[in-house]
C-alpha cells in the first residue's frame, strides 16, 4: 500500500505512533456474529446492524488489515457465522482466507489459546473488536487484551446486545479498563485517513453500506450531468 | 403462473374476488423514490427503509405483476430514481422494462395523463402504492385513484416522510377515502398466499430483505446437518 | 360453570347478546406463535410478549372456552409452536387436548379447510385471535372470518410484528373490516366479568402473568398480617 | 394567477370540485399562536414547530389565499401573537393586512360572531386551520365549522399541544366529525399542484422552511457547476 | 350559575344541543382510581397522571356538574380510592358529597344496578368518564352506556393502562362504538367556554394543575409590575 | 436533631467524614428556578420536574440544612422565582427566611461576591446544587466551587435543560471536575439515613412528592384495617 | 465443582486473580427487592425486570456462590421480599437457606452491622449487588463497600429506579468510586466461563430467563430432527 | 470590548486563567458543516440542528473571537458549506472574512498543515469545535489538538452524526482524551458571562436562535405594557 500513500505525505506521518488506528498496526476481531446469537440483539434495528457489521468487515478486507474470526459453540443453538461474513472471508473453494476459530465452549475468546496466539502472531498492537453480545463476547476479550497491553478499539455499532441499558454498562466497563469506543464509519475514516486514498475507496464503502450517503452520491453524479 | 398454482387448489379460489390483493388484478406504483427526496424521510431508519422498498419492488417483479415507475422533477434537486430501483427495472441495455414517467412538475402523479393512462392500460383494479413523501406523493394519487373506483393499498413501510405525526395524518386521510393500509411483508404474503408457491419464493425474498428471517433460516439449515 | 354463575345474577344476563365477549360463544385462535417467527417480533419486549400470549392462552384454558392452535410450515425455519404453549395444551401423553393444525404452507389459516371447519364446528361466533405476525397471520384470517360474519376480537398485545408502524397499519385494516381490537387483560376481564367469579380466578391469572399486579397482591397480603 | 396556470392545463382542471384543497376556495385560519400558549406545546420540538407554522402561513400568503388571525385573551398570560406572524401579516405602518380578531375570552373562535362572519365573508368553503392547543383552539372551531357544512383541513404539524396522547385524541375527534388531517408540506403541495407553478414557488418555500430540502437544493446547485 | 352566564350571550346559546359538552347535561364518572390499580398504569408518568385526574375531578366540582365515584373490589389488593379524590369529595365529617359505589366484584361498573341507576337519576345524557385501566374500567361502561344511547366522552389522559399499545386499542374500540375521545384541558374548556366565566375559573384551574401554564401566569403577573 | 439521633447509634457515626452527604455539613443552592427559564426545560415532563424541585427543597427545609436561593436577571424575561419556592421559603410577612440573591446579570452565581460569601458563611463544605439550565446555571457555579475545594452534589432531576444530549454533556463536564451526580430521592435518603429518623420524615416526604410511593402507602394503611 | 472444571484447564487458570468475577471469590447481595418498592421502578418493563432479577439470583444459586438477602422496613409500605425470591431461597420448612436481614430502618444496608458482618464472614472480596432503587439501595452499600476495599459489581439490569436520568446518575457515581457496571447475562457468563460448564448450565439458565434465547434453542432442537 | 467590560469588575477577573472559556483565548473551528454530509445527521431534528450551529457561529461572530472554517472534499458529494454559514462569514464581495480551508481529501482537518497553522496563528489555546460527523470530523482534530496541549471544547449540539449510540461513543472518546463537552447555549453564556454584557447581546442571540426563549421575551415585553 506504500505506493498509493505517496501523495499523502502532506498529512500522514507513517510510524508516527500518535494513538490513532494505524493501518499497519491494527487487526480486526469479529467475535460471535452468529445467526442464533443475532436474535438477542435488540439495541439496533436489524437492517442497520447487519450493514454496520459488513461495513466494518469490508473495511478491514479492503484495507488489507488482518481479520480473525471466531464463534462460540456454533454446533449448538448459537448457530453458524453469518452467511454474509462467510461469503466475505471464504475463497472460491469455501475455505476461510483468514484465521477462523470455532470455540467449543469458552465464552471469552481470549481463553482459547489458539485464538490468543493468532492475535499475537499478527504482531499488531491495536485490536479492533466487535461482536455479539457486547457485554460478554466483546467486553471479555477486550478486558483480557487490555491486561496484556493491547490498545483496544470496541466498535459500538457493530456490536449488539439486549438493551441500551446493558450496552451502556458494557461500554463503561471497557472504558474503565482503558478501551476506546469507536464506530464503523470512524474506523474506516481512521484507517484510510483521506477520501482520495486507494482510488476513493472510502466513498465506495460509504455508498455500499450507508444508504444516506449513497443517495447524496447519486444525486451529485446526476446533477453534474445537468446543464446549469 | 397458472401451472404453479395447480397444487394450491386446496386453499385458493382463483377469481374469488374476495377483497384480497390478487396477483392477477394488481399493479405496483412506485412514486418518487428519488435520491434527493430520500433525504426528507425521517420516520424510518435509512437501512430499513431501503430494504423495505426493494422488498416491495422485488416482490412485484418476482410475482410478475406490472410495475409503473414515476419521478417528480428529477432534473432538479429531487434527484434521480434510486440506483437500486434503476438496476432492478432496467435491462442490460439500460432501458426500463416497465413504464417509467418522469413528471416535469406535476406533484400528483395522477395529474399526468400518461401516468394515469398507463395504470388504466393494465386493466387492473388493485393499486399497490408507495412513495416519498407519504402525505403527498402517495396520498395524492391514492385519493385520486379512489375517486375513480380503484382499490388502493398504501404500503406504509415503503413510504416515508418527515415525522411520525405527519405519517399518521396521511394514513388517516387515505383510510378516510377508503384506501387500505398494508406493508411490504403483508403484500408479499397476500400475493403469494402459500410458502410453497413458485419454489418457496416468499422465503427467498424474506432471506434477502429481512435479516432477522435470514438468521432463522441459516440457523435452521445448519441445525439440520447436526447429529441429534 | 353455570353453578358458579348463580351469584352473578345481579350483574350478568346470560344470553344477553349484548356485543360483549361471551364465555359461551367465543373461541380462541392462536396462529403461528412459533419459535422461528418469534424472532421477527420487535414491537414488544420479549419478556412481556411471552407473558401476554401465555396470559391469553391460560385465560381461555381456565375459562373453558375452545382453543384452536395452528402453525405455518413448522418443519422449516418458522419453527415449532412455543414450548410453553405445547405444555399448556398437551396432556401427559404428549397429545394435544385441543385441535392443532400444522399448515403445510398456506399463509392465511382460513385457507386451510380443516382449520376453518374446526372453527365452524365450535358453533361459536366470537373469534378471539392472536398470532405472529400481526399484519399477516392475524389479519388475514381475521378478514376472512369477518367476510363470513364472525365477530372478531384481535388481541393486540398477544400479536407481534416488525415495527409499530406495521402494527398500526394492520390494526387499521382489521378495524376497517369490522374487527374489534382488544388486549389480554381486557379479554380476561370480559370473559370473567367479576373478580369473584370461579374462586377469584381473574386475580390468580393476574398474579401469574402481571408482575405489577402480583406485587400489589403480595403487599396486600403482607399488610393484612400487620397490627395497625 | 390565471396566467401562470395556463401551462398547467395538462394536469389541472379548474373548478373540478374534486375534494382537493383549491387555491380558489380555501382560507387559512391561524388560531391562538400566542407566545404564552406556545409554552404548552410539548408534542413538537420548538424549532420544528415554529418552522412549520411559518411555512403554512407563508404558503397562504404566497398563494394569495385569505388568512384570518385570531387570539385568545391576548391581554393576559396567553400573550400576544407570535412576532414572526405579526411581521408576516402587518404592513409597514404596523397594521394587519388580513382580518385579525383578538377574542376577549371566548375559547372557541367560532363563538365570536365577528370571526365566524369573517369566514363566511370570504365565500370559501375549505377551511385550513391550525392553532394552539390542538384539542381546543383547533378542534372546537373545526367541529363548529363542520356542523355548518365547511370542509375542514386540520394541519397537524402546525398545531401543538401537551402530549402525543392528547394530540391523537383531538385528531380522532376531528376525523370523527368529518375533518381532514393534513400537514404543512401537504397543504403547500395541494395548493400549488406543480413544482413549476408561480416560478417554482414551492421549491422556494421548501428551501426556506425545510432545512433538509435546502441542503439538497444547495448540493444540487453546487454539483451543476462541477466538471464531470 | 345563570347570573354569571348573562354576559356570555354573545357566544353561548343555552340548550343549543350542538353536540358540545354542556354544563347542564353532563356528569363525570370516575371509575377505579384506586391505589393498587394505580400501579398498573405505565402509559403516563405518575406525576402527570395524578395531576390530570385531579384537574378533571376539580373541573367537575367547580363547574357543579354531578360526579359519581366507584371502585372495584376495594377491600382487596386493588386498594382504596386515591386519598386526593377522597379529600376532594368528602365533607368535613368524612362523608362523600357525591354518590360513591364500591363494587363488590363486578368489573364493568354498568353491571352494578345501583351505579347505573345513579347515572340515570342525574337525568343527564353526556357521560364524561375516566378510570383505571382504560381498556376495562373505562371502555366497558363506556360501551354499555353507548348501547343505551348516552353520549360518552372518554378522557384519555385521566385514564391509564399497561402500555401505549393497549391504550390505543381501547381508544379504537370505544370510538368504533361512537364514543368521543377528549382530554382534561379540553373538558375544562368545553364546559367553561370562556376564560372570563365564573371569575376566570379556568385560568385558576390551569394554574393549579398545569405547571407550564402556571409559569406563564406568574411571569405575566411579575412583568406587569415592571416599568417598561 | 441530636436527640432523635440517639437511637441511630447502631448505623450512624457522626463526624465520620466518610464522603456521604452529611446533614451537618451540607447546604442547598437553588439556582434560577424562575418561571421564564422554566419554559426552556424540555428534558423532563413539567409535572415531574416541579415535584422533584419541591421534593429537594422541602427535604432541605425539613432537615434544617441551610438553603441559599438565587435568580438571574429576574426583572427581565427570565421571570421571578417559582411561586411554590417563594411560598416555601418566605415567612408570613413575605420575607425570605433564607439568603436570597437576585443577580443583576451575572450568569455564574459564583461570580456574584455576595452569593459566594453566603456559601462560605455557612461553614459547610458539601454543596447540593440544582437549577435551570443544567449546563449553565448548575454547571458554572459547580465548577467554580470545585476549584475552591467544595464537595459538589449536582441533583440531576431537579435541574433541567433543552435536551437529553445537552444534559448529558453538562453531567460529563461536572463529573470531570470532580462533582458527584445525585437525585432528589438519593439526597433525601442520604441526609436522613434511616426511615425512622425524625418521626418517619422521609416517608412523609415520599408520600407528598412521589405519587407511586403515596399509592403504596395508602394501600398499606388500608390493608392493615382488613381482616385476614 | 472442581471435578467439572477439569476439562476447562485449557482456558481457565484458577486463582489467576485476573480481575474477573470469580466463582470462588464472589457473593451476591440482593437489596430491597420488595413488593412495595417494586412499584417505584420505571426504567425497565415489569416483566423484563422480574426476569432479570430471577436470572441473577438463580445464577448465584446454581453456581453455589453465597447469597445475602436484605430488606428495608419490610413491615411498612415497602412490603415483603418478592415471593419468587422467597421461594428460591427458602427450604421446604419455609426457612431461608441464606442469610436474610430485614433492616428495621437503616437505608444503607452497610450501616446495619449484622449485614456488613455477614459479608465479611464470607471471606469473599467480589460483591455482586442489585436492588431497588439503584441510586440508594444499590449505590449506598456499593460506595461503602468500596471504601473498605471490596471489588463491587453493580448489576444494572437487576436494579431499578424512577427514570433513566436517575439511573445514569447513580451509575456515574458508582463508577467514580471504582465500582464495575455489569448485567445479569454478563455475570452468568463471567462466573461459568464456558458453555460446557456444569452440564451446560448456562444454556439452561438462558432458556429459562431469556425468551429470545429459548426460541433459538427450541428451533435448533426441532431442526435437528428434520431430514435435510 | 474592554470598555463594555468595565462594569463587570464585580464578577469577572480578566486573565484569571480559571479554566473557563475565555473570550480572549478562544477560537471557533467549524468543521465540515456541508450540505451533503448534513444528510447523515440523524441524532438531532434538522431544524434544531440548523439553529444550534448558527447560534454557535453567530455567538463567535458577535463576541469577536476568531472563526476558522473548513470543508472536506467539497467538490464531491459532500457538498459546499451551508449557505447560511457562507452568508454569515462572507463580506459583500463574496469573500470569506475568516480563514477558510477546503481540504482536498484529508479527513482529519488537523492533518492539513494550513489549517493547523491557522489555528496556531491565532495564538489562542481554547478550541471550540463542532462539525459533521461527530466521531470523525469533530473527534479526530479534537484528539490531535489535545496531543498538542490545546484545551478543547466539543459542542455536542452543533455536531451531528448517524445515531445516539455513535454520538455517545465519540463523546466518550473525546472526554477520555481530556476534551470538555459543552453546548451552544453554554458556550454563549461562558463567553459573555453576564446578561448585561455588550448591550444584552446574549438575550438578543437567545431570541434569535431559541424559540422558547423568544416566546418568553415577547410575552414579557407585552405584559409590561398592560395595566396591572
Amino acid at each position: 500500500m506504500s505506493a498509493s500513500y505517496d501523495w499523502m505525505k502532506e498529512s500522514y506521518t507513517p510510524g508516527a505512533n500518535d494513538g490513532r488506528l494505524d493501518i499497519a498496526n491494527s487487526v480486526l476481531l469479529l467475535v460471535d456474529h452468529q445467526t442464533g446469537l443475532n436474535q438477542l440483539v435488540r439495541d439496533f434495528e436489524v437492517e442497520r446492524f447487519k450493514n454496520n457489521v459488513l461495513f466494518l468487515a469490508d473495511t478491514a478486507k479492503k484495507a488489507n488489515i488482518p481479520v480473525i474470526l471466531t464463534t462460540s459453540f456454533e454446533d449448538g443453538p448459537n448457530g453458524p457465522l453469518w452467511i454474509e461474513l462467510q461469503n466475505m472471508f471464504k475463497d472460491e473453494s469455501g475455505k476461510y482466507t483468514c484465521p477462523y476459530f470455532p470455540r467449543p465452549g469458552n465464552i471469552n475468546a481470549w481463553d482459547m489459546p489458539a485464538f490468543r496466539e493468532a492475535v499475537i502472531a499478527t504482531g499488531r498492537k491495536q485490536l479492533i473488536i466487535a461482536g455479539i453480545v457486547t457485554e460478554v463476547c466483546v467486553a471479555f476479550p477486550a478486558l483480557s487484551a487490555r491486561r496484556e497491553g493491547y490498545q483496544v478499539f470496541a466498535v459500538v455499532d457493530a456490536s449488539g446486545t439486549f438493551s441500551e441499558a446493558v450496552r451502556a454498562a458494557a461500554h463503561t466497563r471497557m472504558v474503565g479498563a482503558g478501551c476506546t469506543l469507536t464506530s464503523c464509519f470512524a474506523v474506516s475514516c481512521e484507517l484510510f485517513r483521506d477520501w482520495r486514498n486507494q482510488g476513493h475507496l472510502l466513498a465506495s464503502l460509504c455508498n455500499t453500506y450507508l444508504p444516506a450517503y449513497s443517495s447524496v452520491s447519486t444525486s451529485f453524479a446526476a446533477a453534474q450531468t445537468k446543464k446549469n
